[in-house]
């Protein structure tokens, strides 16, 4: 039988400041990564968050990014290896300790934004952050995206990992995501983008921009809960990968 | 026979900005109370600083305190109780995590600054302070102030305390520190103070600024090691406790 | 002919975190009190916000507060004096930067959240606070809580200062406001509370919770602007005012 | 007559941590940049620099800088254009509202670490900060680095600027900075440093590391006041450049 994760950012307010909507994507969703207070959310928001997890079951993850909450940790930054290595044991560790509080385990571990996007290229940082989640949690599984650098450099020192796939981006021909910005970068029509996904899991298979077929290992999907169109969004890709016979569970 | 503990503060360098001589004072004591990036330190000094504990074979504590780096965590803040609890969770857990990478077991956990201070004042913070900690690791020993609210609330709730004492300050007969504004509430001569520690240890008394014999529990004793002079003190504290046959040991 | 000014808290937004219905809001005010980067906003927030203002034609004051945005400013924090009036200079001076870029006058500047209520009833904090208005734009009019320690502390230096009225909250016989954990502290009644104002206006009096008339001086009204209730209710006060002839100006 | 203005950072301390001797190299150099903030400093640093290069006759600048405290703004981050204007116009509001307030006159703007050496080498992010500091305050000299992208962004929009050169760095072919990690990089030899200094000064050359002699305008010289050895560096390039006949004096 297939099955896959779902998997989505949650807990990312912070203080006063709130945002998503994640009382109602949880509902849909196998796995939450949890902000750890470098790029978004605080104490008590982690706190919270984490204890909403555990009553809906969900599998939870740790998601650190970098320390930028002004610009929530989509800035590129220019941080050492090391410092790397150290900003991500910190993150864990701190999300780590509500999981004991709330007497559940934690999961995986996807870093966030452009250590996401930095990390998916450069094998030195993706190493530095598979060295320490091992040293904090050798049990952990690197989420991150499908053939990245992350990936590979999981494999290379022995770390869990899983490959995360995208509903509703086009990709190109390396396997990695077309930026944001290029035209048909994003698939709006949700139909479309969910056949992708059922041939993703099904045939490990996805379609390039530019028209080939490539190989793509498809364990989670990334999905939204910030507002309603994207929880829609989250129910369908639910439903049809049910209908589809593809098992919704955490990752493991 | 007789036993104390040595604490001192260590790790309170920020990225550029170094503080403290470490590397000096850790040969003199017995356990080290380590900044956890909320009023100091960052991610790769708390990674370092836990390294160079190991080293010594110095039993490591989190010390936690506000999220006022501006302030060193020493100015009052009036955070909710739940608050209180969640960010000593968060940062127990991140130190936690280098004490994992580095193989070693986190032994205490002494709050910082105006933290210290309040909760050693009110019953309630110093409750919210203690279950935090147990809900991390119920293993873990609060450090604290000898006969405060802080040591009240660790008995109450089942949590193991050790009540800390100061060689250089003076005390009223509540059993509290004589403010530092006070005049007389520092005590700068090396020999009185070091008697008056030895007195706290075998006789479990010190006499309070206004000539009173008070009972006092000097299960571990608080030394710093900012400069050249405390770090004087701190070796003649080790010498002469060693002479009176007092065994400087971690709390356990 | 009676004249007041309505002020409300504007660009109180961080990065991605959306907060307020600033051009809603704005289209019924005469003074923006602006956010500086401290408790809330950042530069870029501050600029736009800034030039809202100017299209609007509304009057700009800043909205300086703690460094503590986790907290939004509204924790008392045990500052020196000395960092009080560099704290407040700092930040004025920021907006400063903005309303020059945007060719417009800086009119005045309001304490906020813990930051005002402490310095309502400390006049050394208070006299901080002017004196580093002063000392940044002797132009500048203080605008603090009517008959506080603020006021008080303006009018001893030689500052500009406006007393500043609640429409919705509950008074004490000292002129203070009633906690708000008090029951009765907050007027639920839009029309009593319109009510009070206008008589506030116009006769210089209000009842407080006790039931006794106290001389109150509403120099501008405090309203919100953070949800479609709160701007129903501006809505409705400038309504009232107008049929009441009280014209709606900015501070002078 | 020759003419030069020595430059340093001053104002680089935090909260309880101290960095460098600005007490002595003030006594040495014509302008000081001053941090405001944001990769180092405080309010009251800020506000008590500022009175020390008004006891001392200096000219006062702004340093503006990355939100980056932990990084000391030398890690590179990719913020847009416009958070890149406002951070500046913000940077330099705050510092004039100390000089304001001690009755001095702000000269010039040096952008800090990685802002300074990103926007020398980005024509959009030079005209970005240009365009900032032009909004604020249009008689601003920039400072930055000789024949820099910046230098060119302030001549495209008509805002006035000073080369800057450094006396202990090898210079390329195209007048840009070997990089500190290329052998060679730093001149350690003081006698060599003060004889290309004085001949940028007066010949308008240098010779590269690779043996060519390159134009290069020599407005103000970078020194550094961290350490007794820069402070003897101060020192001698300032009785040198005076046994040259050459002048030292602020920018203009």
């Amino acid at each position: 039988m297939y099955k896959v994760d779902l998997n989505c950012d949650l807990g990312e307010s912070f203080g006063i400041y709130k945002i998503g909507c994640d009382e109602e994507v949880i509902k849909y969703i196998s796995s939450a990564n949890i902000a750890c207070g470098f790029h978004a959310s605080d104490p008590l928001v982690m706190y919270n968050t984490v204890k909403l997890a555990k009553e809906y079951g969900i599998s939870v993850g740790a998601h650190p990014g970098f320390q930028d909450l002004a610009g929530f940790g989509r800035r590129n930054m220019n941080i050492s290896y090391k410092e790397a290595k150290t900003i991500v044991e910190y993150q864990i560790g701190a999300l780590k300790a509500f999981c004991t509080a709330h007497g559940i385990k934690m999961n995986h571990v996807k870093p966030h934004g452009a250590l996401y996007n930095m990390a998916g290229k450069d094998i030195n940082l993706a190493l530095a952050i598979c060295e320490g989640i091992k040293e904090v949690d050798s049990d952990l599984i690197l989420l991150a995206l499908s053939g990245s650098k992350m990936i590979e450099a999981a494999k290379n020192i022995g770390l869990k990992c899983a490959n995360e796939v995208f509903a509703d981006r086009a990709y190109k021909e390396d396997g990695s995501l077309v930026d944001r910005s290029v035209n048909g970068a994003v698939i709006t029509d949700k139909e479309i983008a969910i056949k992708r996904v059922i041939r993703m899991i099904k045939e490990n298979k996805v379609t390039t921009i530019n028209g080939v077929d490539i190989p793509i290992h498809a364990e989670s999907i990334c999905v939204h809960g910030d507002n309603i169109k994207a929880l829609e969004f989250v129910k369908d890709i639910k439903k049809f990968l049910e209908k589809e016979n593809i098992k919704i569970a955490p990752l493991e």
